[in-house]
């Protein structure tokens, strides 16, 4: 690695507004991941790029180094093509839950790494350790293996794959620059693409309860990271969805699990399920022709989708007939007057389950299991006076009222609306070229 | 001190471009101070500031904050009025010898905090330590009885002043943040403020050898200095000065002392005279109206500066008859053909010097006295081919050829040109309202 570079001088590129060289990129994160280049080098670097930008080439140069900032998964000798989903966090997206098994009873292999929550919008590794005796941490050997046997896997990223990605995002966190497309781009897809797998769907999420609130600059960043995807021979597709309302009827992780099961044996919320199939077919179309015809509502009709995520759970230990916790309180919440409920705070119902201890604000917490919200009404939905509009769900009692107080003004209930059969659009638009 | 503040939150409000209230402001630093914000925060607040800006309520809330990080020096109980002066910083700078003797035979105290060189401009300590004996470091009571004894006295800045500024400087020299306007302005005013003097004068250098390059950045920088001043009850003016040439006719510490020798002696060359003058006219008016009436030539001419000078130097335990060093090595460079000098870029000058030894890369390094560059020749001064244009001098010879290389197209001499008997403007504007 070249040593002509000098960390205020990339800084400075950057903050005059100039382009970035792909050696001066390979050179900064290198230098970064050997400690080399200081924290608070990195961090003036990070807000100069959240400020004046960098251009696809830039991008795809900052995701090829975060790359080889550390090892890289290979799954191509494996007996099936694989395929994998990321979505970018929402309140309730459980989605991951019943899409792994039904691609993998689809015939193609689901290698997912997958995360903890933090803050607002919960972590698909919390939400499958609500079930008793599963476990995150897998080696590459045996993650390689239960894919080979089960067709699935959802796991812990080990601390191997982007090391310099990790380092960087937990600095943007307490720096305010998490908000760079570029840098949001790249950690994400630097993960992805180091993970090995052949196709890549993503599920760019839009509204109060998403990290992007508007459709522009959701669509920015899903184009962003198709083409970077594709630029690293991964086939890739993303869809942008709503997050204005939560997805389905539950946001806290034991919740999650059980209305991911009643997807799997073939009902569960409409917005779901569709955005399941939906996301299951990307998949399927990306792994190749076989597999684009096949139907996945009749996978999970048949029973087919439920076997494969009794085999995913049980392979890492966890007993898929084993009860789900329950919370030791419960506080409903009703409607003041009747008529047609017109919105639903995604936000809001995210930072009250967050609140009543599905999520944490620091790394070290711990989550509780049977935390959450269940809700009992969507947009669109009629309701009289008194009828239950949420249900709080709580092992600590006292949290419920700063969770009632996250939930003030999260919904409107409109007197004289009408019930409309059709609920809001879950999928906005669908990106396939960057 | 609030704690309803939070490191991320005041980030991002400058990132997304609104205005920093007097309280975030405030906080920030003194978190800082207490190390409760971290280096890598305030390196994206510096960049943000620095892309993003602040404005005039701001920067005077931030080095309002930066003054109360530390203590605060008070000579309003002294018997004559105080006055100082600083400069941003230039190439041949050695202005603070003459002035500060000049002002004090004036009636008027001057206690200048001052600093060390890094880079290719000198520092005014270095430079006095070129004499044998002499003491940069002070207590606050031995300063005080030395200005009332003496009338001027040259010093190290102690620690206790603005303590956050000397972090923030240090930390905004390695993550590419130096040139905020707002931040250089508040970090200059700051320590001029603590320092107590009654008046102050700003010399702001425009040209290749000075930080601002061009005079309307140098301008913005001044009617701010200006303005942070007065705001805090301190008689600020500022003059633009240029700094394409090298000041007078020697860069390097002892040769910087000889030729202040020259003008306290009442002669010196025209351009140092002129400044130092002006200066001193500046610091005159500001200390009051029996002052401003005071002819600074008169009190060169007779001797009385120079009584001053031989004074403030005892006073240090400096010997002011004791003999200069002198350089092992000299080398001199020549005319290749006739004409009349058309430039001499003051940067390399100060690269030279700063090659041969009168400065130093990192604050760790020692100085040479002796080392420099004498100046033969000034634009619009005539020259014979042979003639010597420059002389290098070094205890280190393997020096030259690098300085050599710092000196390649530093000058122009034009063979059809006729000689000037006036020189360039010295002074280019002076700035008195914010």
């Amino acid at each position: 690695m070249s040593e002509e570079f000098d960390a205020v001088d990339v800084i400075a590129t950057k903050r005059d507004g100039h382009e970035l060289s792909t050696e001066a990129i390979s050179w900064v994160i290198d230098a970064y991941t050997r400690e080399m280049v200081a924290e608070e080098q990195m961090s003036a670097l990070a807000m100069a790029i959240l400020l004046n930008g960098m251009n696809r080439r830039e991008t795809a140069d900052w995701t090829a180094a975060m790359i080889a900032s550390g090892e890289r998964l290979d799954f191509t000798g494996l007996s099936r093509p694989t395929a994998d989903k990321h979505s970018t966090g929402g309140v309730g997206d459980k989605i991951t839950l019943p899409l792994a098994p039904l691609v993998a009873a689809c015939g193609v292999a689901v290698p997912m790494l997958s995360g903890r929550g933090l803050g607002h919008t919960g972590g698909t590794l919390d939400k499958l350790e609500a079930i008793p005796g599963w476990q995150a941490d897998l080696s590459t050997e045996a993650m390689r293996s239960q894919l080979e046997e089960v067709g699935a896997v959802v796991c812990a990223a080990g601390s191997g794959l982007a090391p310099a990605d990790k380092r960087l995002y937990a600095l943007r966190d307490v720096t305010g620059t998490v908000q760079a497309i570029p840098l949001i781009a790249s950690s994400i897809m630097s993960k992805k693409i180091a993970e090995g797998t052949g196709t890549l769907v993503l599920d760019v999420k839009v509204g109060t309860g998403a990290f992007m609130k508007d459709l522009g600059s959701a669509r920015e960043l899903a184009e962003l990271m198709v083409g970077l995807g594709q630029d690293a021979g991964v086939s890739t597709t993303a869809l942008l969805t709503d997050m204005e309302v939560p997805l389905g009827r539950s946001a806290g992780n034991g919740l999650e699990v059980a209305e991911s099961l009643e997807v799997l044996a073939g009902g569960g919320p409409d917005d779901v399920v569709e955005l399941t199939v939906a996301l299951a077919r990307e998949m399927l179309a990306g792994a190749g022709e076989q597999y684009a015809d096949i139907d996945p509502t009749e996978v999970l009709a048949d029973g087919r989708a439920m076997d494969a995520w009794r085999r995913m759970i049980a392979a890492q230990g966890g007993d898929p007939d084993a009860d789900l916790p329950a919370a030791r309180e419960s506080h409903e919440i009703t409607a003041s007057h009747g008529g047609v409920l017109a919105s639903l705070d995604a936000f809001a119902v995210g930072v009250a389950a967050w609140r009543l201890g599905a999520g944490r604000s620091r790394k070290e917490e711990e989550v509780q299991p049977a935390a959450g919200v269940t809700i009992h009404a969507k947009p669109g939905d009629a309701l009289r006076a008194g009828q239950p509009v949420l249900t709080l769900h709580t092992d600590t009692p006292d949290r419920i009222e700063r969770a009632m107080a996250a939930l003030d003004g999260a919904w409107e209930i409109d007197s004289s609306g009408s019930a409309r059969d059709h609920p809001r659009e879950v999928i906005l638009d669908r990106v396939a070229e960057p």
